[in-house]
């Protein structure tokens, strides 16, 4: 899978993705290879709740160039040498007055920063402080954008169902709207298109599976516009994939229950499976989190990330790229949402059918013959805990907090006691 | 006392106990001369829940011999040498074909393994591995196993009760099945009968105090036949007695309730006079608690042991026999359990009739008439706490938790408050 | 305002106060200048609850005089000669009958106890040990008390209340019935004095504040025996001020709610603003709060102090004097009082009503217009905690507990919040 993943990531890289436009177009185009997106155009100033859609935003072309005809700051190189939505613009400017234009960050003086103007219209260039300090004060220098900012386009965004026997939904969304950030940005919607990917071909899921690709913000702002009180009545569990692409441990944001599904199924996995890792309570800062879990929503949407955002140093900056970041950790990311997706499918409140003592297992074929060994079988100790606790109170994760046993050694012991007719699901 | 115990130890020890048969018959009628047993004749093949009585097991004798006519193995000289209700056998046969009858300890090899087979008709011999070791491996022995299986027998099961005030339950429930295990067996149902015996001799009891002896798992499941649904209702607190017979730190292991009476009453006692002891979480594998906390009954039933089954390596095999127990540590066993008891007894949620501020104790004479004294009397503050604490929410164990007084100290002065009409009892 | 306490203090502290009598009437008209003391005199016999008032106690004079004429204990030297309440006397009596009617503290033989008897008929002296020692044995001494008893005298208790918009009411209620002990009492009724002078000022207030002057707890049982039912219905929040004069670290000891309003209030202030404090349990033990939270009441009354009352050596004796406590740390004392107020005023459970997503900040100039900044700026992150949290169950010291940010730094951004008519007021 690595290498799959690898090869989207090069073709989806140099894409130059923001709120709108055709750069998202095209990127759900080539993701609609692996995940089969349907993709829907939300026009321009559509209301939702209390923001409008943007105007659609392009860019073919921004530089700047020296009185000598040297191109010093463009684009073409780096798509994060524009400011997000920038205007169009073309004109001559001295230093002086440009200077204003410019954003750099002093303190990492060999990184472009990332920034956007999405509500206020002006333009700049993002450029590394090496860069400007080596920029002539006394020249004047010529500027050329040709963007375009049209009322009248739409927002892209891409949604996919896996449908299970259950209205019951369990949500990943996932933003498209940063260019060339590797980790802050494309190993979410990689990610998420993989684990749609290999989710589909798993016969009778419990769950319906919904994955959203949107712009950040204002994308997961409309969904909920249009999804939110429905999800309200059904969403089970929920993602926000982001920071999931470089080989730092697992970390999982908590989302504002604190105690969801979600955040349960999540957080034994990684107890039970992984050494080292760190769980954050949730905060209204970061990223979808903030709109899904939104006190008027309050969904139960958590976000299971590697390094998470603002924890290392290149997040925001053109040094969060593919340097940054590992096919292999990206892989093994997929696979451990896949653990967490088969936890949340098994997961029930069984209810033991024998509740009164126990039942003879030893008629069954489910018991030794031979009594009073010195240590009961182990598979025998893990029947006993589930009978005993199969009183509709207790889940799965909580049959393996209680009995210390990893949640995944109950499975086969539950399909076992469904068999013989003794376990039954509650609904 | 301990000479007592000790004497009961020494003329039952020697005796063959086993889910049935006259080995059982003949241990409650000795026990019966310190508690007043009702026995009952339960007929094989009774069903209870899941469960059929099996059928009663007898043996008058079972060795092995080789072809000099020595006896190698010989159930009269340990009972354990038997392999529980071994169907009877006659006949001689080769090493190799003898060897899988016999059941040794390769870990332990100077100790004998006790083993069962209950629910399946086989033969065999338990021995140490020393023993096996010794056998020569191209003999052939003869083999002869007096035992008898009758359909038409039944299982036999002794109970007390000391008639309380309420019809509300205290359970006292040890098992008589196992034969020649010291701490493991015979020294739940003597420190059980000691229990009996001196409470018996209390005047004006609130609880109805209640002793069954059974074989373990189907004795108590079909006490819980008979009595389950009535328990759910009236058993307020309730023991498995189990190893309690060395001088090992005391082991509770709580009820599934967790919090139930029974366990606050033995944790609290424990805390406050006791320096050092364990506390085991409620888990599905041990003894008869597996029956009386299965879902369907989940009764307040716990377990106050001294060193655990499973805890100690002399756990069933011969060398849990005499030498491992005490019988000083079986009397303070006792005398702690009648400790337990006095506060259950007493612990209440009284009530202050002066809820209103305090009361003046003063005029009562309940209180120093030299005030400002820099150190306010101990037993004024014992009085300050039960006021202030018996507003129908908390009893005493809950009032000496928060008071940080000793539970003890509390009874004499929740007398005196009630016999000054300041304190009631809720009921 | 440290000058004026000490002022204040220098004149109150002379003066001979008891549960009743002149010096309580004096003391409450020099405090008058500085809160507006509604003083009520109640009648010796009024009954309250389980206690009548007892009788009013003046005194004018007393002393030991030895054959020579000299006095050797004087009540005019220091009014806790005095055994509090003492019944008039006059009269010669050998040593050996004195003797039981002296009291002394041997483990401290250089200060003078602070005795009383108030519910008792008797009289007697408190003197250093030290002064006991240097008495003659074998010598008849003279004594002369001049006090009275009136039982149609009155118990005289002050109050003063600032309206606020509610009728719900804050309480601070101490006592003034100590004589010369500097800080488990005068402290007392001065810093409340100035805390009342202070809030006097503020325009506005959210809730009524009631200021209660007692004698300890006959005092404070009268006050409930009044209004103990309205304020069950009414007090959200209350103190008893002890114990507050030296410059130890602060003390709060809990109301026995636990969790109530007061409990919240101190101890996120004190968090967030001292270094190191004390959290005390509630107890019955203690001053007025045994009768504010006796069951009956159980009122959210706890009290802030520095060095408790029983944790300094000084307590109840001569030693408790104008050289343990500080002004200095009396007007602190005042100010923290202040700064809890000024939380518990601003504390509610806000509502946003905007709970649908994000309200779009920017719009209303309340978001940076630069998007993707690598930090977020702190007043954006306090904005999004307050607007997440406030669902209408969690009012702002929860916020300040969730989100980590000091409970102070809320109060600019909830005015700003509801100036723009995104926050309102649950009520």
């Amino acid at each position: 899978m690595k290498y799959d993943i690898e090869k989207y990531f090069d073709r989806l890289w140099p894409i130059t993705r923001s709120l709108t436009g055709n750069g998202n177009r095209e990127s759900l185009k080539i993701l609609s290879e692996i995940i089969d997106l349907e993709v829907t155009e939300v026009p321009c100033g559509t209301q939702c709740f209390d923001w409008n859609v943007p105007p659609e935003w392009n860019i073919k072309e921004a530089w700047i160039k020296d009185s000598k005809g040297n191109i010093v700051v463009d684009f073409a190189k780096n798509n994060l040498h524009i400011l997000g939505y920038s205007e169009p613009f073309q004109g001559k400017l001295h230093f002086e007055e440009l200077k204003s234009h410019l954003y750099t960050l002093p303190e990492q003086p060999g990184l472009i920063p990332y920034l956007t103007s999405y509500y206020k219209r002006r333009w700049g260039f993002c450029l590394s402080h090496n860069q400007l300090i080596q920029l002539d004060k006394y020249e004047t220098y010529e500027i050329f954008i040709d963007s375009s900012l049209d009322g009248n386009g739409s927002m892209t965004i891409g949604e996919a169902v896996i449908k299970g026997k259950s209205d019951k939904e369990i949500l990943f969304s996932t933003y498209i709207c940063h260019p060339s950030l590797a980790s802050n940005e494309l190993s979410g919607p990689i990610v998420s298109a993989f684990i749609y990917n290999h989710l589909k071909k798993q016969a009778n899921l419990k769950y319906t599976y919904r994955f959203v690709f949107v712009p950040e913000t204002i994308g997961s702002i409309y969904s909920l516009s249009v999804k939110g009180e429905y999800w309200k009545k059904n969403l089970s569990a929920g993602f926000v994939i982001t920071c999931i692409g470089d080989d730092g441990k697992f970390t999982y944001k908590r989302s504002r229950i604190g105690n969801s599904l979600t955040d349960r199924a999540v957080e034994i996995i990684l107890e039970q499976t992984e050494k080292d890792f760190n769980i954050v309570e949730f905060s209204p800062i970061g990223s979808d989190e903030r709109q899904y879990c939104s006190p008027g929503f309050n969904l139960p949407v958590g976000s299971l990330m590697r390094t998470m955002y603002g924890k290392y140093p290149e997040y925001h900056t053109s040094a969060d790229n593919k340097d940054l970041i590992s096919f292999e950790a990206m892989e093994k990311s997929v696979l451990k949402y896949l653990e967490v997706i088969e936890l949340i499918e098994k997961n029930e409140k069984y209810i033991n059918k024998m509740p009164y003592c126990e039942p003879q297992l030893g008629k069954r074929g489910l018991y030794p013959t031979l009594g009073s060994q010195k240590g009961t079988a182990d598979y025998v100790k893990v029947m006993m805990w589930i009978l005993n606790l199969s009183d509709g109170e207790n889940d799965l994760i909580t049959i393996s907090e209680k009995s210390k046993i990893n949640v995944k050694d109950l499975f086969p012991v539950v399909d076992i006691l469904i068999e013989n007719g003794i376990l039954v699901n509650e609904k």
